[in-house]
């Protein structure tokens, strides 16, 4: 079998739907944290593309690029779905939670208090649900369980960890509106591998 | 063969490198070109996520995100590598590519003068450069020719039509710092079915 090494930092946000993956398949890795505030300026040059998440295969191939990585772990370990219209699926489901985790993203990282508070609200009351609400649709159509088919896939993954961030950094009430979409992180978060692996895991800024 | 109908606006951005694929491939598709100012705002809401483009297939299943339709037609038509690892390849070089491309779009979309020539400088002596630089080095230790592996892949097209998206709204010359850039742009453009595709297009704005 390959050996593995994620490079990441201590952040739950791109790394942790393929750390949950790769416990779910039960397959070994080295879960490299770069510290970012003592480490990052001393390593970002030596990198692909000065960002991380980083995967290395048998200490010679690199993967950059979360989508690249989880996707290349998905096909060897069968969480891409069935066929490649599933796989295409899967696909769609995390470009659009990536898209609205670039909303989030404008929300953390803006400075200043007021523009920030402003952020928050069109985040809480128009983007989110907008997303949202069309998420719980897809679920509500495919019977609740999964994104994709019927069986777990990594959209799944990237999902949840994504609504975990957004109850954890914006409000904690975000999915209340959608039973379908708590009941659904819920089931994720309880799959055995996972839940071991939300229990030993370090607490995440974000 | 199945049919396709590719929805998207009259622009280039995420549309142009599907249209070349399809047209490299030599399968024909319906280039619907969605116009925003007048039949947008009637639309967005009927779509899965209220965003373009949209491939349809066959009049029922949809596959939406520029990505996940490009990956899609690429592994139909051997345009993904020739094995997994290539074919992570390719996502990690068209996901490093948005990564830039939404650079690019803070400027593009930023209001303030004063901001925007801020933001330009920022992406033409930084970011940009950066960026430019580390695929000029990837193309330079694969051959010049081709991004991944010894023949073309669908990230070849997004990344060429993301440098012309740049020559045309941010500066011209931005590539002459790289002539392997510049050579492979113009290799990929000169391909007979993409110079057609060129020469038949309408004038875009971005
Ligand atoms: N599109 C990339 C984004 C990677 C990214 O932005 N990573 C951040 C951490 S979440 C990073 O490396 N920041 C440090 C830096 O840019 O110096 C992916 O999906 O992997
Ligand atoms: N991540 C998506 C982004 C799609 C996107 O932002 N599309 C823009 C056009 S380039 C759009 O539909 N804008 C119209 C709107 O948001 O109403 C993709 O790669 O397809």
């Amino acid at each position: 079998m390959s050996k593995y090494k994620l490079i990441y930092f201590n952040l739950r946000v791109l790394g942790e739907p393929i750390r949950f993956m790769f416990d779910y398949v039960g397959v070994p890795f080295q879960d490299v944290r770069i510290d970012r505030d003592k480490e990052w300026a001393g390593l970002k040059h030596s990198t692909g593309w000065g960002k991380l998440p980083i995967l290395e295969i048998d200490g010679k191939q690199q993967i950059c690029q979360s989508h690249a990585i989880a996707k290349y772990i998905a096909r060897k370990y069968n969480l891409d779905g069935t066929n490649e219209f599933e796989s295409a699926k899967c696909d769609e489901y995390v470009g659009v939670a990536t898209d609205l985790r670039l909303e989030w993203r404008r929300y953390w990282f803006e400075q200043d208090p007021t523009k920030k508070q402003q952020i928050k609200e069109e985040f809480l009351n128009t983007i989110a649900p907008s997303y949202l609400s069309k998420y719980s649709k897809v679920l509500e159509d495919n019977g609740g369980k999964y994104l994709v088919g019927s069986s777990l896939t990594w959209a799944d993954f990237f999902l949840t960890v994504f609504f975990e961030l957004f109850e954890d950094t914006v409000d904690k009430n975000i999915l209340d509106p959608y039973p379908i979409l708590q009941q659904y992180k819920t089931n994720i978060f309880s799959i055995p591998q996972v839940k071991k692996c939300i229990e030993n895991r370090p607490p995440y800024k974000i």
